[in-house]
This record gives C-alpha cells, sequence and structure tokens, in this order.
C-alpha cells in the first residue's frame, strides 16, 4: 500500500470524549471513525487489524475443534421469551413490518439453543471432552447501553466471538471449559496482550454456576478486581461484596489481605448449565434410551474491545505498537528525497509484495519528521528507512518497534531484501 | 472433519415454503437453519461456502486496489435525514435507550459518505481511475421486507458486499464502473456462476443515471428480462417499459424482437453522481484551488444470494455441485467396512489434511448408499471411495463431480495420497 493512497483521517483535533490514551491513538491515527455514539467505522487500516485479531482467535479455537457458523444479528423476539430473557436492559427490540416482535441480539445463547435443539438426538452427538461440541461465531453485536466510552472499550455496536458449548455431564463440561481457559490465555498471548489474568467472576444476567473473567488490568478499567497478596485467589469485586465496600477485604481462601486493581474485561466464560438448555426444551437419548437434558457453556472475546486494549497498552497516543501477528502492515518503508533511495524503496516495496509480505510504503515528498511520525502510529514492527546519507555509507537503516523490544541495526544496501526478510522470519 | 462430528441437520422433512431446489438443498444439506422468517443461520457446512465465496469477492476488489473496511450495522437515523431516505419502506428504524433515532441498515451510502467527507480535503485524495478511490465490507444487511421467499434468495438479514467509489469527474466514475463491471464477471466466473449477463436496470430508489444488474438466468427468478434476438441490447424490464406490459417487446437499439427471460439479480452498479455528497455536503479543492462536489458510484453482491442461486444451479435438491474453490471441502474420502479401507481411508485423510487440503472423511458404520448420499449433499468435488473389493484389485476409486464434467477412475492403492493430489491440482 502506498501510504497516500490509504484513505484513512489523521487527525489532532480529537473529541473532548477522546480521554484515555487508546482512545485517542485510535482517532489520531485513523483506525476508526465514529459513526455515531458508540457506533464506529473500521477504517482500511483499522480493519486489517481487526482481521488479524479474528484470524488468531479462530486458528485457536479450531485447533480445539470448535466449529465455526454464523447466526442472525436480527431474531424473532419469541426466542428470547422461552427463557425469559426477553427484558434485559440491553435488548434492543422492534416490530418488523410483517408484524413479527424481533430483536438485534446482544448475545446469542437464545439463538444457539434453538440450533442445537433443532438437530440434537442422540448422545453420540455430544463427543466427551476434548472432542465436545463446540459452535462459535465472530459477529456484530448490539447492546442499547445508555453510556458508551472509551472508543472500543465501551461500544454500543462491538465485535464478538461468541462460543457455546454442549455436554452430556457436568465432568465433561468442566473439563471443556479448563481447555476453553488456557485456549483464552494462548490467543491473549498471540495477540500480544501483556497483562491479562483470569479472575473469578459473578454468573449475572447469564445464570449458571462457575464464571471467570479476562481482565487486562489497567487504570484505564471500569471493573474492580482483587488479587490475593499470598496465593492464587483472584476474583472480581462483584463475587465477594454485595455491598459497596471500598475498604481492602481478606482473601476468603488464606485469610490474607487482597490487592486491589483496575481491569478491562476483555472475555469471559460460564459454565451456564441447563437454564438455556432446559427452558428451551433441549433433550438428546442417553446411553439406556433415556431423555435428558445436555448442560451448556459459553465463551466470549471482545474482539473489538480487544482492539482498543492492544490501543491503550501502546507507548502513548502517538505510538501504536503491535506484535507482528496483529499489525495491519509488517514493514513500513520510507525513503528520504526523490534520487536512489526511492528507486531502492520501490525495488524493495515490490520485491517484499511479491513475497506475500503486507507492506506499506511512503516515498512521498513530506518532511523526514512527518513520514517517522506517521510510521508511528501505523505501527509496523519493522521499519526500513532509505535516505542518500545512509547510500553513500552503503547501508540502510532496519529499525524493529515490537511490545517486548526495539532496536536498529544498519545493513548493506546490497542486502537489503534478504536484510529485511531475515528480521522478518526471526521476529514472526 | 469427521462427518459424524459435523454438527449440522440432513432433513428430509422440508417446510411448505421450500419451493425451489435450492431452498429445499438449502435445508435438506443442513447449509442453514431458519432462525426466523427470512432469518437464517449459517450451519458450520453452510459458513464454509460462504467464507469461500466472500475470499473470492475480496481478491477480485483488492486486486483493482479497492480498499476493505467496516460500517456499522445500527446508525444515527440524521444521516438518513440527510439525503432524504429516511422514509424508504425497508429502512428499519427505532429509538435507542438513550433518546437516539437510529437505523439498521440495509444500505451503507450515507455512512460510507460520512466516513468519506470526514477524510477528503484534497483532489489528490481522488486519484484517477484505474486507481480511484474505492471502499468496500463484506457485511449483514436488514430490510424490512414484508415478504422473504426462496430461502437465501429473498432474506430479511443477508450477507452483502457493498463498494462504494469517489471520483474528480464523471469520466473516472465511468473508468472505473467498467474496471467493475469487468471485475463482476470475473467474480461470477470463479464462482462457478453458469449463467450471469449483465443487463441494463433501472436506478431507483439510488438515484443517479447509469446502472447495471447482474442476472443469473433461471426460472425461480422474479425479475423479468429482455434480451435482443439481434444485437446486444439486454434489459430489466422496468428499463423498457413504465407500463405492465406482458407483450414481447421490440428492442430499442436495432427494431429486432426481443426474448423474454426470467433471472435472480445477484449484483448491481450504479453511477450515482452526486446525488449522496452533494446533500451531504462532501467537498474536495480541486487544481485549481476551487471546492467541487465529488461523483460516487456504489457496486453491490449478494454474498449470501449468491450462495443461494448455486445452490439453485445445482443439480437438483439432493445433489449440491461446487467448483472446488467454493466447495465446502475439497475431498470426501469414504470408506466401506471395517477393516484395512478404514485403514488406509484414515491415512489418507491425515495425508491429505497435513497437505492443507480441507478433507471430510466418512469411516462410520452408515450403508454405503447413505454415505454416497450424505457425500451428494456435501458437494465436495473429489471423492475417494476405499472398498474391500477394490482394495482386492490393489485399486481404490476416485469421482470427480464438478459443474462441467463429472468422471471418475480407478488409481492404484498404492499411488493414494499421489493420485487424489494430482486431481486436486488438475481441477483447481
Amino acid at each position: 500500500m502506498q501510504i497516500e493512497n490509504l484513505f484513512i483521517k489523521r487527525t489532532k483535533e480529537l473529541p473532548a470524549d477522546a480521554t484515555t490514551s487508546g482512545h485517542k491513538l485510535a482517532l489520531k491515527g485513523g483506525y476508526i471513525h465514529q459513526t455515531g455514539a458508540g457506533l464506529y467505522t473500521y477504517s482500511p487500516l483499522g480493519f486489517k487489524v481487526l482481521q488479524n485479531i479474528e484470524k488468531i482467535v479462530r486458528e485457536e479455537l479450531d485447533a480445539v475443534g470448535c466449529q465455526e457458523m454464523n447466526m442472525p444479528v436480527v431474531s424473532p423476539l419469541s426466542l428470547w421469551k422461552e427463557t425469559g430473557r426477553e427484558s434485559i436492559d440491553v435488548l434492543l427490540k422492534f416490530k418488523t413490518r410483517a408484524g413479527i416482535d424481533a430483536v438485534v441480539n446482544p448475545t446469542h445463547e437464545e439463538i444457539v439453543t434453538d440450533y442445537v435443539r433443532s438437530i440434537l438426538q442422540s448422545y453420540k452427538q455430544l463427543p466427551q471432552s476434548p472432542n465436545s461440541l463446540c459452535l462459535y461465531q465472530i459477529q456484530t453485536k448490539y447492546r442499547d447501553e445508555l453510556r458508551a466510552r472509551a472508543g472500543l472499550i465501551r461500544c454500543r455496536e462491538f465485535m464478538m466471538k461468541d462460543a457455546y458449548s454442549f455436554h452430556t455431564s457436568w465432568d465433561d463440561l468442566n473439563n471443556f471449559y479448563n481447555i476453553i481457559l488456557n485456549v483464552y490465555h494462548k490467543i491473549y498471548d498471540r495477540l500480544g496482550m501483556k497483562n491479562v489474568i483470569d479472575i473469578l467472576a459473578p454468573t449475572g444476567d447469564m445464570g449458571g454456576k462457575i464464571s471467570h473473567e479476562f481482565q487486562m488490568v489497567s487504570e484505564i478499567g471500569e471493573d474492580t478486581i482483587y488479587t490475593c497478596s499470598e496465593c492464587d485467589y483472584r476474583a472480581n469485586k462483584e463475587v465477594l461484596t454485595d455491598k459497596d465496600a471500598d475498604d481492602i477485604l481478606v482473601c476468603p481462601k488464606c485469610g490474607k489481605p487482597l490487592n486491589k486493581l483496575r481491569g478491562v474485561e476483555v472475555g469471559n466464560i460460564f459454565q451456564l448449565g441447563d437454564k438455556y438448555t432446559k427452558s428451551m426444551s433441549v433433550a438428546y437419548t442417553d446411553e439406556n434410551g433415556k431423555k435428558q437434558i445436555p448442560v451448556m457453556g459459553c465463551y466470549g472475546i471482545g474482539v473489538s474491545r480487544v482492539f482498543g486494549c492492544l490501543l491503550e497498552q501502546s507507548e502513548d497516543e502517538s505510538k501504536a505498537v503491535f506484535n507482528m501477528a496483529v499489525a495491519p502492515y509488517k514493514v513500513h518503508i520510507i525513503s528520504i528525497g526523490d534520487g536512489e533511495a526511492k528507486v531502492l524503496a520501490e525495488k524493495l516495496y515490490a520485491d517484499l509484495t511479491s513475497a506475500g509480505i503486507e507492506v506499506i510504503i511512503d516515498t512521498t515528498d513530506d518532511r523526514a519528521g512527518s513520514k517517522f511520525a506517521n510510521a508511528d502510529l501505523i505501527g509496523a514492527p519493522i521499519r526500513a528507512i532509505i535516505s542518500p546519507k545512509n547510500i553513500e555509507k552503503g547501508v540502510f537503516e532496519m529499525k524493529y518497534s515490537g511490545l517486548l523490544k526495539e532496536y536498529s541495526e544498519q545493513i548493506s544496501i546490497n542486502n537489503i531484501f534478504d536484510g529485511v526478510m531475515e528480521i522478518i522470519k526471526k521476529e514472526q
């Protein structure tokens, strides 16, 4: 991509509601555009990051046998009435022109359960963990929130990965739940999220017995988390107390004092049990020919919120830091001046593109400082800077700027393609 | 994928509204599940087809420099008021809990125009065709239709690729429009759609001057198309007459009689001009420092309708026929009996999967006839059938069943992996 063709808005004029560094970076770097309150357009730049996040989520879920599918954004209200959830506050209801009561789905337990009951007949269709039946989708959700905040952190419309598993026993549910708990940590690791912990969570509207949240520990978080100073106990405040207690609490496991932290919830998992399967009359025939109700788990990752969190953990509002897997472009080529540097830059661009690498190139007449500032906003981990001064010395400058380290090297200009490819291979 | 793990419903009990062979095949083969009237869930099998269609659409649009992005499904009604389209019948309107008038978008002209006006300043950002600015997305749309019909052919919610281009002149718009017209034919070709023609179309609600529809000629189509018996004139009935004339008309170009056909619209393209850019106050500064209004084109492909059309053009309601690029699985392995055939099948499955081929395997105890019937419903073009009888003869049976041809071969069992790979390479 030629940087001058990338149709995004880089702006210094930030709205008053952009208070976090990630929200500022999202707007300043042109990753998103606010179409309405809590409603965002992902620019061609932002959409690349979103797709890269989705790819990692898919790969890890597919690896444990989850099956991707796609359910409608709009559904009949009747499905929600079956479980008694038709009055939850974020559920947007409307009547269609054909006179049908419908909703824009904020989550899909009812919809997936309706799908499963249309198919499920025998216990043989619910294999034991780890090959349990688990269906998932990555899809737009709408929650009719009273307040949106912090850009991608709390939107009305957002991208979510939601998975649903079905089992013949609580043991199987529990086994599979733990598999997914580990898969989630692997996903956040691969995404380059620095500080995500799993904590005990309340079950709330969802029903069920056990739940964990995945929290990115961050000052901008809305949630209060307690972690034990001694043992491995970690929990959402709501698990520990019904009151709005502001005091430091004592660990219910070992009695030692708890640390109080703030966090952004980037995922949650629930052992739902039979709340949905029972009220929606899902049944299978067991080994003895007896009708049984399956138990269910559900597993969410806020894909667009993860994007927001990656921007929050970037260096500051002027510098995006992604790992190679998530970065919208892997290499950013900058040439200074019009002569040989530009020719070499274009040759490198053509060669890397042919090799299947996603590259952005800046051979514009902009000042060098402005080019570097744009490269910081775009966040390609590898930058190749080709200037007349360095060409004279027979080298170009290679900078790596990733999540955990930064370094720069001068590489022989005769070795420009191989030199960059070597760094790509090393850092991937 | 082991066929017994694929969580879909194959059913013989079809609803009364499933009247076309494609709609029947979609349900019988378990590609979709009806969540509500005109609201479908794509099963793990159906979603694979949908993704394969999307991949081809993406590749061809990216190849001509279009930039993928993503706009919200829900938007403020205020954007629709700017163009006076707030009263079109399929527009679903609602009030949010926060008191904002909002819509579920049936199309995104207003939304993309709002994005573009937030960025566009100079003519330099609108390069001449073929490098024109064109933004697109593949996304869920909702149209509040009074009647849904024929499964994926006319849904309320559907998957659409919508692209929008912006230009400094009608000439550039026209050039780019013709590029996209050719890209569309390439897309339909690659998808294996047999009988798609472009015809002159009315501009209708969209405004603008010139429009073409891409119609799959089919008896199940809702649209009436006229094609000239002599020259290349082809048009939608609505272009030719305002009356509900049932008579054969005469070609307006050469005066010869017209043929009357039925078609399903699988794409449409419009030269919109300044209808949206003018009413929404989009402006750029030209070479002379003068403010100008850009002209605009828009380009849609009904991705889920294309899926429906591919099922319609399949052999019948019991046999899906896809090309290699679109098929949910490329190879379907069937073993008969429990002994060596099963072992060889599993070995072939492991080897093909390692080679990155999407394979489905049936080593179940089902009757051979039932296995073949399921393979017909799934529509993998290549089938490898391994039976004790053929093993005795030192061979296995390889069947290819694609869009344009069918053939079968007996290949040496010693050569099983290479034999299948050779067919894959030949037919890809």
